[in-house]
């Protein structure tokens, strides 16, 4: 198969599998994936031979996406609203991820990777948007990214017995108006 | 047994119990708990039938002081200290529980009123706290008490494989300063 090909099949199995993990959980079956991508199963398992293969992957374009967003946004907002506008799209994401969070703590080894790349990725990206920020002296400067984003990931767990994720924005909010507090304006 | 006994009784049986449980977790032996507080197990199981009862009763005089605190330090200390200070020990607080946490989300139903009394009794405390220093034109006014609990208390969990407790902190005042932020100075 033209290798063109073969990149068609991957991306349109991870979209698949994305939106399926979203509906259905990770532990949605094969079959649907393959169906919603319009591929055989045949096709799916010579990509991805074990599930955990396709979830790591899927969660692998996640961390690409939310990363390429920084920086699309740093591109057309003030800094202020790039910070924001991110900030929220990643609570977004943690709320949303549903099953994924759980396989990616189960100690396979397909993930084990997964928490490196997030950080090697994801952190660059608020890194640059927090120094713009605090350039344009609307935040503090001095942020640790990774410690940001385990900070909105824990707000964005929602209280036990409650899907409400109304608070997580809330609170997240709050995080970055502590950063706010007290920006020493641009000379 | 002169009434006032038995309080001493139940006193010391409660305060080994929190240390034990510090120290040891919540399956620590009750034979060690008795030994600490200096009386037979025979007297711990009169009061506490269920091992359930003394963590919920430990649990219970937790958020009394807690709650306690929080007027202590508003008697003592400046609106905008106080609030910090009874935040920084909720935090600690909610990081030395060790074993509580898990037990207290068991669904064991001695515990099912455990988060009605923590509500009814931290949430008005700090809400005591939070219109003090909105008064006085420290931080913004309308912040839900419950919200904010919950919110320290999702900070205050560690990273995976991490026992740092210092990110917590330092997102805690970071969410602090977000209540500062935006504060309408009093007229």
């Amino acid at each position: 198969m033209p290798r063109a090909d073969a990149q068609r099949n991957v991306d349109a199995l991870l979209s698949a599998a994305k939106d399926e993990f979203a509906e259905h959980g990770v532990d949605v079956g094969v079959r649907a994936i393959a169906a919603r991508a319009g591929v055989g199963t045949a096709t799916l398992y010579r990509h991805f031979p074990l599930r955990a293969d396709l979830i790591a992957a899927v969660f692998r374009r996640e961390i690409d996406d939310v990363a390429a967003q920084a920086d699309q946004l740093a591109a057309t907002h003030s800094p202020d609203e790039a910070l924001e506008l991110w900030v929220q799209r990643y609570t977004e994401f943690v709320a949303t991820k549903h099953g994924l969070g759980s396989a990616l703590h189960s100690g396979d080894p397909a993930y084990s990777g997964l928490r490196d790349y997030f950080e090697g990725n994801a952190g660059p990206a608020l890194q640059r948007l927090l120094d713009a920020a605090a350039r344009a002296g609307v935040i503090r400067p001095g942020i640790d990214p990774i410690e940001l984003i385990g900070a909105i990931a824990n707000l964005s767990v929602p209280p036990p017995g409650s899907e409400d994720t109304s608070r997580a924005a809330r609170m997240v909010a709050l995080l970055l108006d502590g950063l706010r507090y007290g920006a020493a304006p641009a000379q």
